[in-house]
């Protein structure tokens, strides 16, 4: 049942409670054990690897079968049948025209006195993908971390996914992978996986980044390991919010909420509308979709949990509260979506208007669906091509405009007093007279 | 003495130490004490500040001057003389104008079916700036936090820099600040400053993104809260690398290593050239410019553990050991550096030729000299004004636009095992019939 709340104060507190779902004490007792495996494959490489196989994934594989084979890979595309290849081929050239559209160019300019400024933007050596198993096979979450990295252009992609049990790594993973031109798979998950591609070991390569979505020890192991390697960022538990004007369809929400709890239970699914008889009918709706829902059990959970409806005076009291909890989706299913759009400051990805379902950015409207989760849209973007880029200022003087800054740079440093940094600028000026 | 390495697989050994050198696993340590400070800071707010302040830097405050007040800020225009000032000036200036250059811009693209596509940029509600204290003051650091900042549009920046003993917060530090546009300084340094910005206390306002360097706590007080607050980079030790041929000064070339070594008896300063005679002037150089240095001690030091001169047969193969290393500071000391770019692929900042020492970029050159440090430029960029910005994708389709892909993420979304996520989009196709 979707809860319906009309006092702002209480809709206020809702809002922070769910935002901050994630930010747990408790984290700190998991994270001691992900040290452990950290420091575990760190020293004793593949052996590590392949015990925590066997003993979190119940199965026994060896050093030869830790990678995915060119066979395996084949026989991946006869699992697949056509009409899921050509929605993931459409998939992978939309999602790579977008983000060949952003990918960051170089520049220099040149200023007066032959001085030379710029940014060079070039890829990392290596990237690393994690792709979750468990619950489901994310052939599109595939396509959304190797997609960027191609267009990147870093050399050396590999893919870290779970082995699987009996069906082994799902066939549409592997098919998206080669579809996005990544063939260097191995079958490792968790953190033990992370462990493997930040720190190296005989079979896997030393990454620079690692990206892409996990449960919590892999995002533990992705805290710990960054400064070590490059991430994309600490995602958690998926979430929604969506606001609504009188005009949106009851229906059309309720599916809407209900495609984020389906995730995982603590998923989070929140409307903010200023139409108290449309909350009713959403919440309505929800039931009514749960009733022969595949996943209810879970879905029941992340509903009743984190799941709300918010019933407010205004439109623009809807963007404030969406603001405070700077939602990973942002569905604007009002009238007039571009009139609300000055008033969101925070949000991952905003759809706009009622023929945009978050679903289509999830699959292939060409932005990225990797996207700051738990308020991090505060200060963090969404994955993109940058991310497996980074870039290096370019500063060229010349002898006269050293001269002209010399006396500046002299008394700066003197202030820090750091004599050398005025000495090194001393003697090359001393010279050029 | 500056050592000097002819063999190859010893500089390479070397390289590695030298890179590693603050990847210490002592650090797990000290962690557990940062966190100590973290929580009590959460939770005791503006008291625990006063505790720590009176216990790590022996000065007694209490909550009213926590903040530094309109009259000292004015007051230390008093204390800086004309021609610091103009320096100040002549730095944001030039700092502004670069960044300026590079700020990203908002863009949509209009595609078929009335499809719009694109990503929005918005600055950060607050953001916060730590200023180390210690051994000197850092006006340029507050330049090169601060301006990116304002150049972002961030409405409310606070800096946080160290008590000071008895003299205060120097005053060039306070100046800087104003003249980047930044009035809230509150006198808390250390662990306990990143924690009232990322969680708030009775009189610091809790940020968004924390930036700016500091020692070891701070560095690891920046890794724990990252997740709750966004963060610029874990700095390490600063380190310069320079790649020199033969008709490079010797004296300059000495001056610029000292000039990394008086930062940190941690700092690594390396040179790499074709040519041994050189290595040799400039170790002998190294010596004479140390007889006299105020700042002798510490930087013997550095000099001593991770300086070092390696002589090899080609400028390709210095750029190969450079890339190795990844350096914060890359010096071309060579005759043709734009022809050696092309075979630089990591280094947060290039400076090109004879007359572009470090110090140039340090101080007003105007890039930033907050830089990746301990081989991070492998994965990360300067702190730029983007690191004070965040994006929103942003995606609009028509109802022809999502008959047209409906299929396609029908079908991806039931090889994934998402129903609602199909359902999402049914719905509202069925409708547009």
């Amino acid at each position: 049942m979707l809860r319906i709340i009309t006092q702002r104060t209480y809709a206020v507190a809702e809002i922070a409670r769910i935002c901050e779902r994630t930010h747990d004490d408790q984290v700190v007792q998991k994270e001691s054990m992900v040290r452990d495996v950290l420091q575990t494959v760190r020293h004793e490489g593949d052996q590590a690897l392949l015990n925590y196989t066997a003993q979190f994934d119940g199965l026994s594989l060896n050093v030869d079968s830790l990678r995915v084979s060119g066979s395996d890979l084949d026989a991946a595309y006869q699992q697949v049948n056509k009409d899921l290849l050509d929605a993931i081929r459409l998939a992978r050239q939309k999602i790579e025209a977008f983000h060949r559209e952003r990918t960051p160019k170089s520049w220099v300019q040149f200023a007066e006195d032959e001085v030379v400024l710029g940014k060079r933007y070039t890829p990392v050596d290596r990237a690393g993908l994690y792709i979750p198993g468990g619950r489901a096979a994310y052939p599109s979450t595939v396509l959304m971390n190797a997609i960027p990295a191609k267009v990147a252009g870093v050399p050396r992609i590999i893919i870290c996914t779970p082995p699987g049990l009996a069906q082994g790594i799902a066939p549409a993973v592997l098919v998206a992978a080669q579809e996005a031109g990544v063939t260097e798979i191995y079958r490792v998950g968790g953190a033990q996986a992370i462990a493997a591609m930040a720190y190296g070991t005989e079979t896997i390569p030393k990454v620079d980044v690692i990206t892409g979505p996990g449960n919590i020890y892999v995002t533990l192991a992705k805290k710990l390991v960054y400064g070590t390697v490059g991430i994309d960022s600490l995602a958690g538990p998926s979430e929604v919010l969506i606001i609504a004007d009188s005009l949106a369809n009851p229906a059309h929400l309720a599916a809407d909420l209900l495609a984020q709890a389906e995730h995982d239970p603590m998923a989070a699914a929140i409307l903010i509308t200023t139409d108290e008889i449309l909350a009713k009918q959403v919440a309505m709706e929800v039931d009514r979709q749960l009733a022969e829902h595949p996943r209810r059990t879970l879905t029941e959970k992340a509903i009743a949990h984190y799941g709300l409806a918010i019933v407010v005076e205004s439109l623009e009291i809807a963007a404030e509260l969406s603001n405070q909890f700077a939602p990973e989706h942002l569905e604007l299913e009002v009238a007039q979506p571009w009139d609300l759009l000055p008033h969101i400051r925070h949000a991952g990805a905003i759809f706009l208007g009622n023929s945009t379902p978050e679903a289509v950015g999830d699959y292939l409207a060409g932005p990225n669906h990797t996207l700051p989760t738990s308020g991090a849209a505060r200060y963090a973007s969404p994955l993109g091509v940058e991310t497996f880029m980074k870039s290096s200022s370019l500063i060229q003087y010349s002898p006269q405009a050293l001269q002209k800054v010399a006396s500046a740079i002299d008394l700066l440093a003197t202030a820090e007093g750091l004599p050398s940094h005025a000495e090194s600028v001393r003697l090359r000026v001393k010279k050029s007279h």
